[in-house]
């Protein structure tokens, strides 16, 4: 069967290579869901903790309404955004979805994930459905450990063109391809 | 008194700052000392987990030698480094300190740190010396949370060239810079 983000040319992507998307320390788009009602954060404090399964460790302060759906669902999608959508991305840190519908104000597609209630965000190039799997560092840290269940990727971007924030809004753009030999993983 | 790096022409760096050095996501040379013998190794698994006292996490595998010297010391610098420095990031990741000094195989300039005993990276365009506060995650996820304790940078590199590692030895460089109107930190 061919899952519907596959029509819409978005390929599953395997997990053994999830870290490569994140370890550049691309700004994401962290998207939740409770009671039917979906929220977007952005966030860039996020990080590799495991290879395979990938298990990415992930702050998301106790401030934010994110905190709270993501208490109590568990559950999360890792949306990388590129450069085009970057005045959403900024929007989307600057505003709270306790007060405000971000999809609908920011005109972001959401689309159903394949194994989580929070939804995928169309427009970003890659998207990880995530589960939360220890809460022991959400007391001290507001750190939660996701471990991402399934990954999509639109094949079509080579070199996305990621952002990566260096604070107060100003933001570096993912330049030139350096490759070296290396057997680091 | 005007310490040795100012003479040098590195400056100290105000802490409040720091996130945005390392939350885009940065390659960075972790190096550690434990009587008398220093150590470097590459990594880009790390997080900001708080602004001030700026607290960073990461992961350093325990098959890494530097697990024990960090471990053993509760002390560390995160050097980082810009594109010039690509093939000595990539030999330091591709070599262990147990049977190798690679200060002296790669050409790297050990300099004392103003806290701490491990050494700054003179070729790094920006140092922060590190102290271990929090060894609960170290069991389960080889997971150090690091606090900085001062910080260095060379104000001469306004927009540094980092290394971005997206696996198996590829790159992408710092490109170009953008600057939106946010409130967010």
């Amino acid at each position: 069967m061919v899952h519907w983000r596959e029509a819409e040319m978005k390929k599953a992507y395997p997990l053994e290579k999830v870290y490569g998307l994140l370890e550049p320390g691309p700004v994401i788009l962290l998207s939740t869901q409770r009671k039917g009602k979906a929220n977007v954060m952005t966030l860039s404090w996020h990080v590799m903790l495991d290879f395979e399964p990938p298990l990415v460790g992930c702050v998301v302060s106790d401030r934010n309404y994110t905190f709270e759906l993501l208490r109590d669902t568990q559950e999360c999608v890792i949306n990388i955004p590129t450069e085009e959508l970057a005045k959403k991305v900024v929007a989307c840190g600057n505003a709270s979805g306790r007060t405000l519908d971000k999809f609908k104000k920011y005109g972001l597609t959401a689309q159903p994930a394949a194994t989580v209630e929070a939804p995928l965000i169309a427009e970003c190039y890659a998207n990880l459905e995530c589960r939360a799997v220890d809460p022991r560092m959400v007391e001290h840290y507001c750190f939660f450990v996701l471990e991402v269940v399934q990954a999509w990727i639109d094949p079509a971007t080579k070199w996305p063109r990621t952002m990566h924030h260096r604070g107060m809004g100003e933001f570096m753009i993912a330049g030139k391809r350096l490759k070296l030999r290396s057997r680091m993983k």
